[in-house]
C-alpha cells in the first residue's frame, strides 16, 4: 500500500483522531524535516522498549522502582489508588499529594470481562498486608466502573488498613450550577460541609 | 529525558495538538500492543524514506512520476495548479477533476521570506512551454496569499497557455448565508450566475 495511506491508517487509531485530521498530521509529518518525523518514531519506539510498569506500584516508568516509589521524600505511609498512570499523571499535576500510589491498570467492568483479577488488586492486598498503610484514597474516576471498583476495594482493604477514603465528588471550580449535571448537584448537597 | 515526556514533546510539534491532546495519545501508545506502536513509528519512518516529490508535477509520492502524472487516462493536457499535496489530495477527493496537477509547494508570502523562487513557479513554465496545456485551472486556497499567488500566475503563464482560469469562489454548498463572512458573499454576488 501508498506509505501516506499507510501512516494515515495508523494515525487514524489514535484516540480522537478521525481521517480528517489524520490525513492533516500525515502531510505535517511529510513536509516536516527528516530530523523531526524520526525524532518522534524514535519517541514511540523509546517508551515501548523503555518503559515498564514499576514493580512496587505498576506506575509506567523507564526505572524500576519509578521515581515516586523511589523518592523517600514522599510519604509511603500514604496510598493513592489510581485507574491508570493517566489517572495518577493528573494528580501529580494538581500538586497536591504527597503519598505513593497504586496503580490498579483498569476498572472492573464485568461486561467487558474484566475482573478483580485482570487488575492490580491481589498486588495491592499483599502490598498492604506486607507494609500497612496510615490510608488508603481511592482515587478511581467518578463514573460507575470507578465508583463500583472503590466500593470492592474498600471491602477487601477494610481488614487491613485503619482508614480507607474515597475522594470527594462535588460541583467542579469554576463551574456554573446551571451546567452541572443532576448527579453531581445531588452529591454536592450530599457531601455538604459545615462553613 | 524521560520516553513518556519526550513523546508529550513530539505530540505535542504536530499541528493542532496541544499537551493534553499530546499526553492522552501518548498513554494510548504506552498502553497499545507494541505491534500497534512499532507500526506507526515504522509507517512515520517509511514516508520519510520512501515518499519523494514527483519530477513532473511535485506531488509527494513513493513512485516517480507519481501515479496521476503516470496515468494515461488522465487528461494530460488540462494541469491544476495547487499549493501542495494537501490541496491536491481534497480535489482529487472531490473527484471532479480528471486532468493532471503541478505542485507550487507553498505560496508567495513576502512577509516570510517566499518569493517565486522558492516555489515550483520557474519549473512550471518550463513545464508549460515545453508542452503547451489546453488550459491551466488555477486552485491555490481562496486566502490572501492564494488570491495574489493565482494573479501572479496568470500573468507569467499568459503568453504560454491559451487558457488561464480560476476556480469560482461564492458560498459553499450546505452553509447558511447567516454566517457567511461578508468577503465570501461579495464574491458570491460579483461571481452570480444566469438560471
Amino acid at each position: 500500500m501508498d506509505p501516506i495511506q499507510t501512516l494515515v491508517q495508523e494515525l487514524c487509531k489514535l484516540p480522537g483522531i478521525g481521517e480528517k485530521t489524520a490525513t492533516r498530521l500525515a502531510f505535517h509529518i511529510l513536509y516536516a524535516s527528516t530530523d523531526e518525523a524520526l525524532a518522534l518514531a524514535k519517541a514511540i519506539q523509546e517508551v515501548k522498549e523503555r518503559i515498564r510498569p514499576c514493580s512496587v506500584c505498576f506506575n509506567l516508568s523507564s526505572i524500576d522502582p519509578c521515581p515516586i516509589c523511589a523518592d523517600m521524600r514522599r510519604d509511603q505511609d500514604l496510598i493513592c489508588v489510581v485507574e491508570d498512570s493517566i489517572g495518577l499523571n493528573a494528580v501529580e499535576r494538581a500538586g497536591v499529594f504527597r503519598g505513593v500510589y497504586h496503580v490498579l491498570s483498569g476498572v472492573i467492568a464485568p461486561l467487558e470481562g474484566i475482573g478483580p483479577d485482570q487488575l492490580k488488586v491481589k498486588e495491592l492486598v499483599e502490598r498492604v498486608q506486607m507494609k500497612p498503610p496510615r490510608e488508603v484514597i481511592l482515587s478511581t474516576n467518578p463514573t460507575v466502573e470507578g465508583e463500583a471498583t472503590s466500593a470492592f476495594l474498600s471491602k477487601i482493604l477494610k481488614p487491613h488498613v485503619p482508614k480507607i477514603t474515597r475522594i470527594a465528588r462535588g460541583v467542579p471550580s469554576g463551574s456554573d450550577l446551571e451546567y452541572v449535571d443532576r448527579m453531581t448537584l445531588s452529591k454536592a448537597f450530599e457531601n455538604r460541609r459545615d462553613f
